[in-house]
């Protein structure tokens, strides 16, 4: 997955909330292995190393997230955009605390809370679009349900 | 003046908008310098070097402004602040808009509407703390108006 | 678009080829931009400094897609992967002079070739997860045929 | 607070020790975090994480503050400020080792004498360019005494 | 040693293993200071903090090892290189999976193991240059043997 | 070449100064690179496509190179070392001027002088270590002379 990250912003007019998603789902991915190890009884160093490093890729992961949405947010939504769904504001503000939530906690209802409300994002974005969605689960673990364009 | 950057988001409790305030005092820096560039008959090749770097620092900088705000705004306002100053979503996206035109254009006017918002945003920020402000010009160039939480 | 990046390593088991695929087409979208740019009889400062940014965005993304492509195929890619698809080794080598063309130069086939190698790699990757693909129109400039997973 | 970062060196004149003594206040206020998680019997798998954090967004923040004093010293600081300031080498140079110190180790008092030293820095700068100084206790945690430019 | 970093592809003809080395030597030493803290019996904080900076260092240098050998392999090696060493594919994609062994793992044979196929890279690719190579102990923990240019 | 980077500071005891080295002969090879541009005529889209991007790798050069050695003195160099050369902080201070000089211009003798600065602190730095250097050319362009340790 990639983690830190910086949007052109030419306007290049390429914007796709699915690196939003891939981060989301990874930050799941990275609570479900951290859930792993918080399971044994004792970890061993290997084990206390990979937990370290785990919480630094959700780390980076969260930060990502609520970056690639502000991108969207703040370069591709204007007027237009805010008449078709005006409670964007708000919706992207709980999507910044939930990232931050995913970065200081390890509960996974938390990363579930992250992908939703991009995903509820990404419909909102593929509708000013004129582009129409499906929802499917996403082929690789964690295997959550994505918003995806439909493009044929 | 730091560039790229990422916020801790412990929460650490340390959010100061004078990093967002320094980042669009450099993007004013950086389009009058390039506006001295510009006034030139003909450009040598170290001239057109340096133009190249003043864009590049440009939008480093107002990546860094809207970066800056969108943390304080995604990490610091909550329900409380927002009863208080009920329009910083806007502000906000307003300020997001700012900074992309500062990075996708050269006119100083752009610059000083970003450092406008942000001093607006900082205003407001210290006011939720309950901190008092003032303004007076920063002691470098481009010397605008800034404005400072009062600290004795 | 994000731009650079690292990928985690944790094992994730999250791989998706759509990030490298989102950066091409990234790079052949700047050489659009580059080519208007140059079809003009003399350039503004502005449109110089446009010139500047989307030289650098083109250079971002194109080592974005070098290096989303290495991840997969030095994390995932073993032997039953290269049991199906043993030209792999050759095809990302392939890949990685494509991206180092688009860096050098500003010719859109070298884009184009440079994603039409991922496109191939995707399906390959996608086959080897026994998840079928199919090809349609991005949904955003500069409109190419992506190679997307079937996910119902 | 603001982590990696790297300076334009354009030369904008904007140089303000600000950045650096954030940083600091930083370091300290991770290691205020890091005692109290130190202070508990035993810590559960949350914990551990936010350790964890704590200390990665500890050595980001040092190494900030040390980048931004090496960029104020290597481009502002010539012989008029030597001049003046002709112990400046050796404070840099303690800065550094302090910083250092505050990578390695979790004792706060590392952190004030990082951030002491960055203040007597801060307080030189401002003098070679005719600005007084004040001190104020900072608006937010770790509540330091922080060196400030008088400005009306 | 230097972290996370990135190619020019200018191509500036300035190829050299020895970057590659250097973050494989880093490994095996982050992964030495590691065993030293596993054998103690029980950590203090600070100790636990330092293991954290380990791991992650370790992680960095393994990103490095395998990004710098990408780029000599992704840029250099072409038709002419590969007939003198047609193998090259599979050596760089077994330095890429011991790269990721060391970031998954602490054990120092794989540590050795990367850097000895980074050796192994490195006399092919002087051997390209007809530059003649010979093999001495690094002159700094942790010791290697590493192959280097014989330059007189 | 390697590019931003930051050192980890541990301490691995593993410096070598061969990094900033690396970092001065690519910033000489990029200079030499952007004055074949400065003899043409009239670039072509690409050529100022090609000098823009010399221009900023040769602006990451120039910090890596002021960025490794300030790692070299601010955690390496201590009260033995500078008894043994007492001007090691004025020659840092040259080097970071030196590399200031190289951001701001095209002119090799900048280039050169900032290489022959850190050869000097190369020297240093290995005679603290008891450690032999020669002098080579360099086996790549620019081919200049460098300092290397004698290792067997």
């Amino acid at each position: 997955m990639p983690t830190v990250s910086a949007h052109c912003d030419i306007p290049c007019k390429i914007y796709d909330p699915v690196s939003a998603q891939l981060a989301a789902l990874s930050v799941i991915r990275f609570m479900d292995l951290i859930a792993e190890l918080d399971g044994k009884d004792k970890l061993s160093a290997a084990e206390h190393a990979q937990f370290s490093r785990l919480v630094a890729e959700k780390e980076n992961h969260a930060e990502k997230a609520k970056h690639e949405v502000r991108v969207i947010w703040g370069d591709y939504f204007k007027q237009p955009q805010f008449a078709k769904f005006p409670d964007t504001h708000d919706l992207v503000h709980r999507i910044m605390l939930a990232g931050s939530a995913c970065k200081q906690g390890i509960a996974r209802e938390k990363g579930e809370e992250l992908l939703n409300l991009i995903n509820e994002f990404a419909e909102a974005f593929w509708a000013t679009k004129g582009v129409n969605t499906y929802t499917a689960t996403c082929p690789y673990p964690p295997e959550q349900q994505v918003v995806y364009p439909k493009l044929d």
